[in-house]
């Protein structure tokens, strides 16, 4: 009696109910879902008070959803989820510059400013020099790249959470390459800075005993043509939360050097180059 | 360098990440379901538009939730996790009357109704008398169950989700048993009824070429000293949907007889005999 559900034969029960003229890949991807879904409630014996606990979970998560903020997201990236497609997503060969999580506070046509410029507008934070180059996966330039960068400021908040209180495109810009594929900006040296932590992802947070903190990096979206798209950032090296990212989006080869400079203007210069794939 | 995340290590950089005083069943719970999320990710390869979408879908169903309306719970019974945790908290041994879903529309505190009495107050549909017996395992007669009963009217819908168009407590009763365990109420043989398909979960069951309808069916809540607390359905045997219940509810054992009679007032018979597990 395969229609009827028993506890033994549910995942069978649940996928052999799909209809007729169903999308290949949609009915791969519900089959896998049931199958992982009822796997988890049988490993772990889902209690009803569990089960009840979750829904309310979800449902505040869902509520809690508005124009400015997608607490779905932030729970996708606090379980790793978000890492996991972004790496199924962007594999690529040894000496290419990695991906990491695009982060949910990019804004398209920042202004295009010329090499050199500085892109901290409100006069705070240590000042930094970013330099480096757009490379071929054989180190030749790559001319015409745009190497889109983004940051939060010195209190840790990148301008869109604080309109009227930042200067407009404050730490953002475009800068394109020249035949040499080099490129340099000033910014600032980014700080750590909580992921919002006051809804049901900062409680599931804080009941799992982690803390919501992102160590400092500076947002890099590269694209040329003819190379794959990079979404990724660099991190400063010494940061005390590199090794516990809430969103897990650090990698070994994003680790940046921030080198302490003499001068009295610029205090440190971060020296990175970008390895572009081949589309 | 386990901290940082890699795809093939990706469960264990998210695992290893919980903190110090963490209750032990929320990190096994926690454990594994990041185990299996990211199973679920690999075995499909998800991509960043499957994630786009599946990020929209539960936001949707997080905004659609009410104090009406319970989207989530409606995603959980469609993909039979509903079931399948009602029977994790509910083996019996072979004989015993089996569970299933709980619903959303049971309402506390039913009128109390002398046996025999009518629980139709609309006079809509076709009567039925139902009858029986609450019984051990061993046949004997469960003395001061209370049957307490609910069902849809002739036009598809509880009286609380037609308030000021349906009596109050129509179609709703709790009867308790004597000495003999014997139990009737006159009802109306139910009928089918689809779950709320306007938002999500209806889009989704769209998607996988699944209809939303329920089998018609009459629900029990029995409950009695010293015996596990009964929830279930008793079902009309001939119904459309009975093999493709959309929320995976029928079991092949709660399949009810509807006797036609003969008499003019009654039209239908159903007896059925409820089987109680001691706690």
């Amino acid at each position: 009696m395969m229609n009827y559900f028993t506890e033994d034969k549910s995942v069978e029960t649940v996928n052999a109910r799909m209809g007729g003229p169903v999308s290949p890949r949609i009915a791969e991807v519900m089959a896998s879902l049931v199958h992982h879904l009822h796997a988890f409630a049988k490993d772990i014996q889902l209690t009803q008070s569990e089960w009840e606990a979750t829904i309310g979970f979800l449902t505040r998560t869902g509520q809690i959803c508005s124009g400015e903020r997608q607490e779905f997201i932030l729970l996708s990236d606090v379980l790793g989820l978000s890492m996991l497609v972004d790496a199924i997503g962007n594999r690529r060969p040894a000496g290419a510059t990695e991906n990491t999580v695009f982060g949910p506070f990019h804004v398209e046509d920042a202004p295009i400013r010329a090499m050199g410029d500085n892109i901290s507008l409100d006069g705070k934070g240590e000042s930094c020099l970013f330099e480096g180059k757009v490379i071929d996966l054989h180190g030749n330039p790559v001319e015409n790249a745009c190497v889109d960068v983004w940051s939060d400021n010195a209190d840790g908040f990148y301008d869109v959470q604080q309109p009227g209180v930042q200067p407009k495109w404050n730490n953002r810009g475009r800068f394109f390459t020249c035949a040499d594929g080099a490129y340099a900006f000033r910014g600032i040296k980014p700080i750590s800075y909580p992921i919002p932590d006051d809804g049901p992802v900062g409680q599931l947070l804080a009941l799992l005993g982690r803390h919501p903190y992102r160590p400092a990096h500076m947002h890099f979206l590269i694209t040329a043509p003819g190379f794959q798209r990079v979404v990724t950032h660099t991190f400063v090296g010494d940061d005390t939360y590199l090794e516990s990212d809430a969103v897990f989006g650090v990698k070994k080869t994003l680790i940046a050097p921030f080198e302490r400079l003499s001068g009295a203007e610029t205090l440190w210069r971060s020296p990175f180059d970008f390895v572009l794939t081949p589309v």
